[in-house]
């Protein structure tokens, strides 16, 4: 999602830096308590990770994205009505490694992400190997992978990705607006997946771990 | 699928032995040629093999169908106009390890298989890890188990077993119909698919194999 340049932007962020960090070489938590973590990659407005850190107080949560001035309206929300379990950080996934510990979080939330459909951007695309290999790295060893996309050839991409990288797939749904499973009754929506979804089109979604319940 | 019963399929059937094996203790091969062979489980009518045995002139095909009706439909084609690459076989799939030997076969297809939705029943479906051990031994270990189907959850329910199951996800696809992929410019159609895929609904389909291209 590309938004407009948003001038107030820069200045509202440097004004908090207790509530967002831009491009820190590691991530330094300022969470009020130590909880699980969890990190949206990609998270646009915020619409999702902001519900989700009201609905799971128990829990932190980080909103990584990379554009400023998308992730200064979810700042300006935090700045009213600030949630002591959420931190925004202004940062490119292509460092989660470096961001993160390994084993730091619990869950990464993959919200309609870009396709990048031409094959020769297949490297950028989320679900690629190198992305997972970092997933893998920061997330704890029963740690989640959860995507959603209303991107069928990303969806289809995706789904071959995780399970050539040896990924076990603990949900997966086809259309998800209309299931009746735990997870699609608790499902918190995106800004984007709400205008999608009133069109009647399916969501897909998956939630994978790198390790098998098995194992 | 349930056909009526046809009071002159029996007699078709006792009369063509060198077409057709109806629940032998093990499958004798009838073909002309020795030459891969490719296994369609749950044949019914048959359009979609018969087509395959068609084109396919170097790979022999079987029809494994339990209703003798329905397969009886596809016998007196087979009659008319027999093609020697084309066996029939009335047979239970519970049992291919006992009509095949290990590595015998190159290729399974599994087309709009019933999805027996209740949990109760998930023993029944042919994606469940039972008969996906059935195939594993039956085919060879470069062989290819290829689904179709229209109904979404059986479609959910069959990526992840096979990805329980360690299988290897060759091609997939969640609109084979609407795609430009070889294996979708070169499908052949069941009856059932040509009537479903008429009214727009999304045809679902899986290519994978026991082994990763990497093992």
């Amino acid at each position: 999602m590309r938004l407009r340049n948003k001038p107030w932007a820069k200045e509202l962020i440097a004004q908090h830096p207790e509530l967002i960090q831009v491009q820190p070489s590691h991530f330094h938590p300022n969470f009020e308590k130590a909880q699980p973590l969890r990190l949206e990659i990609g998270t646009g407005k915020g619409q999702f990770i902001y519900t989700m850190a009201q609905q799971h107080p128990n829990m932190n949560f980080i909103a990584l994205e990379m554009q400023e001035s998308a992730l200064a309206v979810l700042l300006k929300q935090q700045v009213a009505t600030p949630l002591p379990n959420l931190q925004l950080l202004v940062a490119n996934a292509d460092h989660l490694v470096d961001l993160f510990s390994d084993d730091q979080v619990s869950e990464i939330y993959l919200n309609f992400s870009d396709p990048w459909p031409k094959t020769r951007h297949e490297k950028r695309r989320l679900t690629y190997a190198s992305f997972l290999t970092q997933y893998r790295r920061i997330l704890t060893p029963t740690g989640v992978l959860q995507l959603k996309t209303d991107n069928r050839h990303f969806f289809e991409y995706s789904l071959m990705s995780m399970n050539h990288f040896g990924m076990h797939f603990a949900e997966l749904s086809l259309d998800l607006h209309h299931d009746t499973t735990a997870w699609a009754m608790t499902n918190v929506t995106t800004e984007y997946e709400d205008k999608f979804a009133a069109k009647g089109q399916p969501i897909y979604g998956v939630r994978a771990t790198f390790e098998s319940p098995l194992d």
